[in-house]
This record gives structure tokens, C-alpha cells and sequence, in this order.
């Protein structure tokens, strides 16, 4: 079952056409991989960084905007695994406002040692909580 | 020929973990589509949006992150077009530190009216200065 | 009785040194302004922008940073009115991580026409909500 | 005499009202004193982040905003030192288009070190090239 996040389109987030600037969008979509990894999989990203010294940097993103999004408009995003790998882990975030699709974008990130950059293998603790939801439970598009 | 212009890695675009945080990227690139628009198509965005009252909104992204960027760095953009539509424009835009390549990022951006939303034709003035580059001058990833 | 608020320290707002960078701290206290002006003052930020055509850009701010915020920490904004003039507003907001305060911003708001730019006074239907809390309920900073 | 730098209006740094959203400005404001830093002291925020492991995180800021600025407009930076402390640097920042003011702003910034967050005295290296400006060839606010 997607992990699900609401995020309010805020002043910040609007350009001079009145719509989301799409870098806000990824900030967004940066604080729902947050948000899951905090709450899903047990490892808040203060954890993570700071007390474990590792980090989970994007590798890749495919991002479709549907349809632009407005000031004071509140947009559900959901969050589901769509593979997983020895040292990567490939998402796809859906978001919708009401039920119109807003966009889609499917990342894949990668968990590194901080000092070195180096990908690091899943440790167990987190790898069983990386269930994939895709393509049966995988939001639409 | 490639369009080309820099920018320097600021305090503002790193993260916690020392290195550029993605969606300030995105800020650069959006940066990089301004200033082309600017020098090359002859179309300021200011023009676009303030007189014209039309956009550019980003339909589509595809981004590969090939190596972390630091404070301090200096990134050299290029931009390519990769295929005109009547009212889409597909564009390449890599950036390099030195001749290491940090992302290849392959956008697709729509021409509208600001008040519809609705897609426009690309006016003769500015067509005429979208050259496809790619793939021969495409930059390489 | 102060407007109370919440927001938690993301990546987002966090800088190679770990701690927010100042700027970050802005879009905060402007979610905060945002939240009081649809919560209390009955006018969100939609409206008045989109529909009414008028904004209340800051004219000033004096702004304390008492000890810095790290990733992971749920930061308490408290909004209090200080003054209220025929055309502009003197906020004062204090964050605070548990008792510890981390800064306190004094802004002055101005109501404007947005075609213009020129100073409107405050409607009815706003200002007889900006009652006065300090000093007596003023934050303490 | 004034470190002098320049900022164009980007679409990144605009809101709906088209003027700049004043959380930007400091991000512009960060980046003129990370380049007087650079640039006038010596020592760019690289070497004093990343490897003297210091910081230079801003205790106070009193910002006046005397007009909007506008997208594509080209906005003049001018940074002054107005006072030197053991540990800290109080710095005033005017920025203008053309010879309209836009913004004045006082910081005052503290040497740390990034381990202990404790004050640390301003290394001679540092501070014989905080040469006071203010009053006298202080930018006109």
C-alpha cells in the first residue's frame, strides 16, 4: 500500500504565472521520501546523515507534469517502492489534487557512505521495510 | 552549437551532506532555459511572462546525476535542442566540472498562454532560432 | 493570544554546516504569516493575491538568531500583533525548539494594491481581526 | 570602499505578486557576502567550511525594503563594513537598480567553529582585510 502525504502549494512554492515553480515541486518530493523513510522505514534522515555519516542522493528522476498546480491548492502525494536493489532503491511518487494527477516521477536513489560517496549495500533493518507496491499496488500515472 | 554558461557552486545549493541538494539544479538549469531564451531565442522571460503573458512551463524531465557537485565548483552548462514540436521544445542540457560530467537532463517544455493555460504555436521569431543540435552536436552524457 | 504554529527542520532547509541556513528561515516565517492570515485573519493567501489583486509585501524586518536548528528538530512559531496602522501591520514572531529560543523577527507588513503597488488601507473585514498582543502577550524573545 | 557585485532577477526568484519574494533577497544578500569572502578576505566558504571547519552563520539582520524589484531587472550589490568585533563582523548590504534603492540591510555575522558552534576570535589572516567603511563611505541607505 503507497505511503501518503499531503503538501499545501504555498506562496514559496509559486512563480509570477501563479503556478508551482517545478524545483518546488522537487523539494516537495523530497520531503515525502523524507517523511517515508522517517515513518516506513525507521530511519529519520538526521539518523541517517548525521549519526550514521550515510545519505540517500538521487541517481536518476522521470518526472511528467500532467497539469500545473495553484496557490492554496493542497496535493496528495503517494509514495510506492518500485524495485530494489542491492544498494538502490527505485520509487515512484504520484501526486494528485483531488483526483486530477498533478505529476508523476519516478526516482531512483542510492545509499552511500557520506566520507567516501561510495553506494553501501541495504542493511536489513531498512531493506525489510522496502516493499514493492509496483506495478499491481503502483499509483497511476 | 551548444549554448553555454556557468555557474558557481554556492553555499545556497548544498545540503548537509556537503554537496549540491537536487532541486537547486533545477534551479540552475531553469537559470540556464532563462538566459538562452534570453541571448539566443531573443526572448527575455520578463517579456514572455510580464508583456506577452505567455510561458514555458516543463511538460517532462529526465535527469541522471552521474557524480555529486561541491561547494565551491563551477559547472559548465550546455544546452541543445533536441526537436522542435508546433508548440513543444525538447532540449538536452548537461553540466560538467571540468570534463567530468555531474547531469544529463533531457526536457521537454510547451509553449502556452498564460491566462488559458493552453498550448500556443511557437511564434516565427523565436522558432527560427531553435537549430536542433542533437544528436550530432549533442552534447555527450 | 499568540497564533502557534509548527515546522519541522527539513534537509531542505539545511546547509553544508548542518544547521538551517538563514534564508530557509524566511520561507518558514512566511508559511507562518500565510497560515495566520487564512486561520485568523480570514483572508488566505489565494484570495488576496488571485482574486482581490492586492498582496502585503514586508516592508521591514529586524530579525535575532538566538542558537542555531539542525535537521530533525520540530521548531514552535508563535505570530503576535504589535501594532496596526491605516495601511501597514507590525508582526512580531518567535521559533523556539522546546523552551530554547532560536529567533525572534519583528516584520512590518504593508497592504498594497498589486497593479499599483500603492499602500491600501487595511479593509474592515481584516483588521478587526489584528488585535494587539503585545506587549503584555507578546512572545518573550 | 564598498565590494561591489551584481544579481539579475531570475524567474526562480519571483512570486505570483512578480516581484521578488523576499526570502530570495537573502539568498542574493549570502551569496555577495560569500563572494566579498571569497574574494576581499581570502578565504572562499569552501576552505573555511569544508576544511578549517569554521562557519560564519549570521547572529542579527535589520533589513529595510524601500521598493519591489522586478523580473530581468538587474539589481547592484554593495557590501560596507561597519564594525569589527573579536568574534564578530557587522556588515551593511544596499542594494539598488540603476539609482533607485531597493534594499538595506545590517548583519552582523560570528566566526565559529562548526564542531563546538562556540565563538572563535577572527584570525589576524581574516581580519586585516575588515577595513571599516561605514560611516563614512557607508553606501546611503
Amino acid at each position: 500500500m503507497p505511503f501518503t502525504t499531503r503538501h499545501k502549494v504555498r506562496f514559496q512554492h509559486c512563480d509570477p504565472a501563479g503556478i508551482v515553480f517545478y524545483p518546488r515541486y522537487f523539494e516537495m518530493i523530497n520531503a515525502v521520501v523524507e517523511d517515508w523513510f522517517a515513518e516506513v522505514v525507521g530511519h529519520d534522515f538526521s539518523t541517517l546523515h548525521v549519526t550514521s555519516r550515510t545519505s540517500v542522493p538521487t541517481a536518476s528522476l522521470e518526472t511528467d507534469f500532467h497539469a500545473p498546480s495553484r496557490l492554496g491548492e493542497t496535493l496528495t502525494f503517494e509514495l510506492a517502492v518500485r524495485a530494489v536493489g542491492r544498494t538502490s532503491l527505485a520509487l515512484r511518487i504520484v501526486a494528485r489534487c483531488g483526483d486530477q494527477p498533478r505529476l508523476t516521477c519516478d526516482a531512483t536513489l542510492v545509499f552511500v557512505d557520506l566520507e567516501s560517496g561510495r553506494p553501501l549495500p541495504w542493511p536489513e533493518t531498512m531493506r525489510h521495510h522496502f516493499v514493492i507496491d509496483c506495478p499491481r499496488g503502483c499509483p497511476d500515472e
